[in-house]
């Protein structure tokens, strides 16, 4: 309960002017208010330790993704006896099958093509996507190390990269590098060679049971089940793992876990498709929440209103969409035929705008707006794309109002023609043309959950933070199973570089953690 | 890490469909994830029980709020031996100085008016404010039971209201019954009297420090500290409270707890005043969460644009903001002189717009604009308004750019003039007048932490919910400690219908929970 109106029984001794005098003011009293929640939280979440352990190793890694990969080639390379624990049936996570770009600021391919770029730039756009609710010091950190990581896949790892940066929505320059096969396997396989090398292996199908927290408030190993079958929590066989330095987590996000991210928002449902793999349920996370980490912004969760509900997960229609029917088209309500949003505004605004029309949004360009799409064809022949002779036509396949869709045809052009769009203020392409050239070419569009921006707290050295507001002795997280990077809206390609960079922090830190006994 | 671009490495035999086929499929899948997370969790946060209890109650109650106050009153009325334990010197918490009003849908104030209001009307209400991830069924609950329960405080509770239903922003109809002395005190007293009445008295300076969850994931009592002075933690002796039934958590927002909120949203540092109670901190929240209870939007905390910075707390100066400067006047950047928001947008608009600036922005209106504002007076007396024989003089004043203000003030008239706002499209009073008549009044306009809409996660019937997605057996909890019914954004009057409408809730079913042996 909070104040809607004057303090009217100030008069009775109650004002809040009374409260400050005794309390001396806000910042004193949340100052002590934290220290004092050390007493009750001290030894929250401690369990009985086993008295044997089935296996031993300094640092204990859980996930095999960009973080978790990183985390133990850096730990290894600091001399530490490491083991990755990885529970689906293939090492990489959702980071194998991402789309291989990562952000670097102040990078060498910048410099080929004369772009001027800075980390503080790069803060910059991410503080702006972030809606402000970046955790400061952490964005910082990615951006100030972003180009050293690049440069660090390249030297240290073999990363082959395509020759130019691309320009991402949101990002103010083009700072993204592109692995040549347009894929995060084009980083997670050097990577596990680099492991290899290092002689490290992954172990999959190993579940993450239970962290044990011993009375000092220290992790000191995991309970895991050891030839999991994903998702069945009771398959496998127990195993306890001492972890003499460290755990390292690194299990990702929740976006396909769907009882835990409809706590968060409600209208993610199962009737939203996700692009992340199986895997990426929130079990990690609330594990580390049960042990004592601190959640941060778990109901900032993103969606890519470019995806088809014609296909499972990323599929291939979102390139028709952000190729063609965003820049060179335009996006209709079928139920009015009418347009809704600024076609390139920013993700959220977006899938927000879909999802409130309560059905699809179909995406519409003509023979001209398909010219610099890829993988047209193949996209026609699954039948994502849709290919008509006419308008008419067009309407009655996807039932659409055709009294307003003409209207939306004349008026988008008419827009175009002057340059400015009266109605949503999109910006046009420079080689923009009317919409009027047949075939006509169409998708629906549906938006899918993509990557979740909350997590569990962590510190500038991965430390994972309690809510006693000091961190979990023996705990370190890295990627997106942390909190607070990007705020309220990720860009594109700086999940990669946040995972490679507070990987690499968290496998070093946690070798350096003293040994106990 | 999710997948920015389409998964190449389907060929390698790592296709979504590949994955699909192995799992089945989303639901199924998040399905057997949530049930699987049961063993992991079961008896998350378990700990010793103590060898004896210094007192015990049927149902122990924390905090003194409606919520608390509610739960008391129902618990005892339904045959239990009921503990109220408030951590302040006083009882009330906010509530005792929140603004007294209350919304309801369908009550007989609204029939004397002819107003026509539904339950479903205030649910659309409340979904379109809280951006549509309000917890569907829990917003719908306070909306069915809203007059209901304002027809028990009358009745049962003998509280007074005035004659007429107000107006508050983001409701469709008038709805909100206002306390005679426009403070919660207005409701909060006659809780007391009522408690009293059925034998029960608040103790005050009782500190909750841990929950005693045992081996079978019962709450079965609290550890107390007795004799507590706020904010000290270490403060008072330690006592054993046994829960025969089950224990209610009332303990409200974290408003004013710097520390945890700048966790969710960095901006709100001890810079930024807060309109609660000192005592609104988050120690109980923790605590639950420690103890296994689910987080729920704690990310979305909501600030008052009306706020001065020229006095503590609520104080008094948001009269002139929302009487005259913002419906008859406007709102200026002291850098440019110029508007920049809608100064009628919802709370959480204006607020962001004003924390942009990265300064006060300055509340301006003339001698016609301040026709209905109360307590004029009061407000120049204790210079939280000022007065100005001229713009110049105003402009000198806050140091605001003079020739950018002349400009506002010739485009703000121009616009009222046509009944159009071209730069901001603000909605015009039918009574408004241009803003040309001296003397002029103004404010300083900075936001305050008011409300947070976050919490943890109960069901319909206030029983808190784990993270293994089962209700913890005798933990129940009510108002703003919880999560999910106001979603993104609360509308003004429901805060206090939540906290009655819960608190009855979850007085009524711990009393109804079966005593543990």
């Amino acid at each position: 309960m909070t104040q809607d109106k004057e303090n009217q029984s100030g008069k009775k001794g109650l004002s809040r002017r009374d409260f400050m005098k005794t309390t001396g003011g806000m910042a004193a009293v949340a100052g002590l208010s934290g220290g004092g929640l050390l007493l009750g939280a001290k030894s929250a979440g401690a369990v009985e330790m086993p008295k044997k352990w089935d296996e031993e190793f300094d640092v204990v890694i859980i996930g095999s993704g960009f973080a978790g990969l990183a985390a133990a080639i850096e730990a290894k390379k600091a001399g530490s006896s490491v083991v990755i624990l990885e529970k689906m049936r293939v090492p990489g996570g959702n980071s194998i099958i991402n789309g291989g770009l990562i952000a670097g600021a102040g990078t060498p391919l910048q410099d080929k093509e004369g772009i001027k770029d800075s980390a503080d730039t790069m803060y910059q756009d991410m503080l702006k996507a972030g809606l402000g609710i970046n955790h400061p010091e952490l964005a910082r950190i990615v951006c100030e190390k972003s180009a050293e990581t690049i440069m660090w896949t390249v030297e240290d790892l073999g990363v082959v990269y395509k020759e130019r940066v691309t320009h991402l929505g949101g990002h103010a320059v083009p700072r993204s590098y592109y692995t040549t096969n347009s894929s995060g396997a084009g980083i997670v396989r050097p990577m596990l060679d680099r492991a290899r090398s290092l002689g490290l292996d992954v172990r999959t199908a190993m579940y993450l049971e239970r962290f044990f927290k011993d009375e000092d408030g220290r992790i000191k190993g995991v309970k895991i089940r050891s030839g999991y079958v994903f998702p069945r929590a009771d398959s496998g066989k127990a195993k306890l793992i001492k972890a003499r330095k460290a755990v390292v987590l690194a299990t990702g996000g929740f976006g396909f876990d769907v009882p835990f991210r409809t706590i968060q928002d409600p209208r993610l449902t199962a009737e939203i498709d996700c692009t992340n793999q199986p895997g990426a349920t929130a079990d990690g996370l609330i594990q580390a929440l049960q042990t004592g980490a601190t959640p941060v912004q778990l109901s900032w969760i993103q969606l890519g209103p470019w995806a088809s509900p014609d296909e499972k997960g990323m599929g291939i229609g979102y390139i028709f969409a952000i190729s063609a029917a965003f820049p060179y088209g335009f996006m209709v309500d079928p139920k009015t035929g009418q347009r809704f949003v600024d076609e390139l505004a920013d993700r959220k605004t977006r899938a927000d705008a879909i999802l409130k029309t309560g059905h699809f949004a179909i995406g519409i360009a003509d023979e001209k707006g398909v010219k610099r799409t890829a993988m047209l064809d193949k996209m026609v022949e699954r039948g994502i794309v849709k290919k008509f002779p006419n308008l008419e036509a067009l309407a009655a396949e996807y039932d659409i109002n055709e009294p307003g869709l003409r209207e939306t045809v004349e008026k988008y052009n008419a827009y175009l023609k002057k340059g400015k769009d009266d109605e949503f203020g999109r910006p046009f392409q420079s080689d923009a043309k009317p919409v009027e050239n047949p075939p006509y070419y169409a998708m629906r569009l549906w938006p899918k959950v993509h990557h979740t921006m909350g997590g569990i707290q962590i510190d500038k050295e991965s430390r994972v933070i309690s809510m006693a507001r000091q961190p979990i002795k023996g705990l370190y997280a890295a990627g997106e199973v942390c909190g607070g990077v990007h705020g309220a809206v990720r860009l594109g390609s700086n999940a990669t570089v946040e995972c490679l960079v507070f990987g690499r922090i968290a496998g070093k830190s946690a070798a350096n953690q003293d040994v106990w006994t």
